[in-house]
């Protein structure tokens, strides 16, 4: 693991790392924020899994993360979102290929080489978080931001146990059903579409998948909304599942990251409140 | 004036805007945080100058200053650091020329048809300020990091009464005396040294300038502090001329936004106890 970056920033310090990645066999790069701690002490991991278009510096730059997390003593930690470089292959537009793999393992041509974002994302850089960082892997929160949202509610949904919490902002919930999503898992997973099943949100509680419980922040003047985010679907799906959800409809906020700057601090303290305290096993 | 965007965040609006500066005689882009307020409301406004290479876009985008801004109701504005585009003069070095106008006037070629940036942070922006947005131009405060430090203190020091409040991180305080400045002054003023203490901090001390207390935050591990920084040279000046420093050196701290943005938000809540207090007039 090479150090691209590291400076002191709230007391602790925020770096951006680069590794040879044996999931999507490139490089990759991501961002991580470690807080003060004693030597020794192991603090909460907290994932942010991002959207299209961005890699591991759009949130680390304009997320306003890390005066919360320096408050509440967890690690937060930002992948790309997707494989890149020479040799990788990508697609014109912005909703398909790199900065857009969309926390699955491609199986369709020309994605299958190196589109490998869900094996990254839930075992490869937990394992390289785990042993290069000062983490206790037994106290992971969850959250995303749009396609990012996306990966944080499936990856959670299909690992019960591992998260003591869940949260997205403005997340893609059904994307089996929404533009953006068809377009992506039909790319990269084929035509049939029960395949989808196991990564559209929606569609893992429909078919018994839980979690504890769901904070979502969702702006009303979003223009993606009602075609591409649609958070009915997964308001109807908890109510249906008894998932306690929080879904909060937030007036006059768009789709960028002067929305998620707004609410990602609350959602730090909301996950460290959940983390601090001890989990109750089933 | 023209919105290049407007977006909700922390209950205000983060705006850019572009208009014809007369006095740089060309299109000037700045960013303004305006919190929620009552109809009819002015709300104190407290300006950030910019350092080298940096546009509005640094500090609006990694500034954290916003949550701030919100809780203290205080109106944040963010000019850029020069005049830019074709038919304006530059230079290949990135402490010159376009991002780096110093905020002076400039009277030598080839900068002085549109390099005023010192008419355009004084007299100009603070016009439009007033006539545009719900500001309230008797509660002032200033402030800047770098070069953009540098354009605070100087600011402040010759508009006697203008400021409630002014402060800097990792300020240029006596350009006269380190290179970016020599090369700086040297290039927009001219060789005589003589007119460049009316743009140097340290300069305008010891010739009697005034401002009623200072805040400064520097960090130990800016590779900048040695050569172009130098702040025991303002502790000094500040000492010989009676004005309350606070002099804050924070221990594994670069020069970059890190920086900025881990003590931004405080220097936003000290200026705001400033500038929401009546001022004592002399």
């Amino acid at each position: 693991m090479d150090i691209v970056s590291e400076a002191r920033a709230h007391g602790g310090i925020q770096g951006v790392y680069r590794h040879a990645s044996a999931a999507t066999g490139t490089a990759m790069t991501f961002s991580a924020f470690v807080p003060a701690h004693e030597p020794g002490e192991r603090l909460p991991v907290l994932w942010f899994l991002s959207g299209l278009t961005c890699t591991h510096a759009n949130v680390t730059d304009k997320g306003e993360y890390r005066a919360a997390a320096a408050e509440h003593r967890v690690i937060v930690v930002a992948p790309d979102t997707s494989p890149r470089g020479e040799g990788v292959a990508d697609d014109p537009a912005w909703d398909m290929g790199q900065g857009a793999g969309f926390y699955v393992d491609a199986t369709e041509a020309p994605w299958a080489p190196h589109f490998r974002m869900w094996s990254y994302v839930t075992d490869e850089l937990p394992a390289l978080i785990a042993a290069q960082f000062p983490a206790d892997m037994d106290r992971q929160g969850i959250t995303g931001h749009s396609m990012g949202g996306h990966g944080a509610l499936t990856v959670a949904l299909r690992h019960p146990g591992r998260f003591h919490s869940v949260s997205a902002l403005a997340p893609i919930v059904a994307p089996g059903q929404v533009p953006w999503g068809v377009k992506a898992l039909g790319g990269y997973l084929g035509p049939d579409r029960a395949r989808w099943r196991a990564h559209d949100a929606v569609a893992l509680i429909e078919d018994g998948a839980r979690v504890p419980e769901l904070l979502v922040d969702q702006g009303e003047a979003d223009a993606f909304l009602p075609e591409q985010l649609r958070p009915e679907l997964l308001r109807d799906a908890c109510a249906a599942a008894g998932i306690p959800l929080t879904l909060r409809m937030q007036p006059g906020y768009d789709h960028g990251y002067l929305f998620v700057s707004t609410f990602l601090a609350d959602h730090v303290a909301w996950h460290a409140e959940r983390m601090h305290r001890p989990r109750e096993r089933p």
